[in-house]
């Protein structure tokens, strides 16, 4: 028999989420200064990039995602030990974040978060995270990851009995 | 007597933007490939970024930016000798792009874009730029620059003879 976890997001905060990575975002929490003659506000220095591990260097890409059908089922996720993973989404659309703590993956870890249109998320290195997921319709991210010459991507996939589902 | 060149500003593409820098795009011109079984399609690896000189690193920012009054003046121009710098619009709206080339600056050179809202710009390092315009009201952008312990911004000013005017 399928044993289901039922989990609910909550929304995205900077500190809800701080164990997880970073919420880039407007925010008057950090450190901003005008400039551009007056013109522009820089919200300054809002993720901890860690990209140039064992050769690694930044690079930018775009990811268009396709929404699962809901409610959203988990059956696997992912991790890249050796650097940071960093969306942003692109349009007006919020979307789905689901990770779960750096370490031995246990899926009653599992945690959920509703992003806003106007919110980015960086994974720190090592955490559990969910491929990205679109909720309205097909949806752009643009990610900020590693280049490199090792394999930097572990997946682990959930048995039956652990499925976990976002009521959203 | 004031002398003010009109120049009018032509759609954002890559080709025409090749001398400047990149335009970040979903596009059928690079490379892509199927990922997240089959629920993403990532565009890869899409802008030169160059952040690493003289123990610079990559960083993180949002700037959001008031548009100026139009037409829209061309009082200076900057550029940073050390790197690159990337922007990407946040939401849906469309933005200005005036570039100058490498080298010594020549008001003569200034060329303008029209961005959609879809594209972004990473300019190359020492290509003249004016700071982020944005169009249709306050707009953010996501930037990212290098974060290091060198001045790495140099600005001109285009003298009363040299105006540029972008008719838009």
């Amino acid at each position: 028999m399928k044993k289901v976890t039922l989990i609910k997001p909550v929304p995205l905060t900077a500190h809800a989420f701080a164990a997880f990575g970073n919420v880039i975002e407007v925010s008057s929490q950090g450190e901003s200064k005008s400039i551009n003659h007056g013109n522009t506000i820089r919200y300054h220095d809002l993720a901890a990039l860690d990209l140039m591990a064992k050769g690694g260097k930044p690079s930018v890409n775009i990811f268009r995602s396709s929404p699962l059908s809901r409610p959203v089922m988990i059956h696997q996720m992912e991790r890249h030990p050796l650097s940071s993973q960093l969306f942003f989404p692109l349009g007006n659309k919020p979307y789905l974040v689901v990770v779960a703590p750096k370490g031995d993956f246990n899926f009653k870890d599992i945690q959920a978060f509703l992003a806003t249109a106007h919110q980015g998320v960086n994974y720190h290195p090592g955490v559990w995270h969910h491929y990205s997921l679109a909720l309205d319709g097909v949806s752009d991210f643009l990610v900020i990851d590693r280049l490199g010459p090792d394999e930097n991507c572990q997946e682990v996939s959930l048995r039956d009995d652990e499925l976990v589902c976002v009521g959203y």
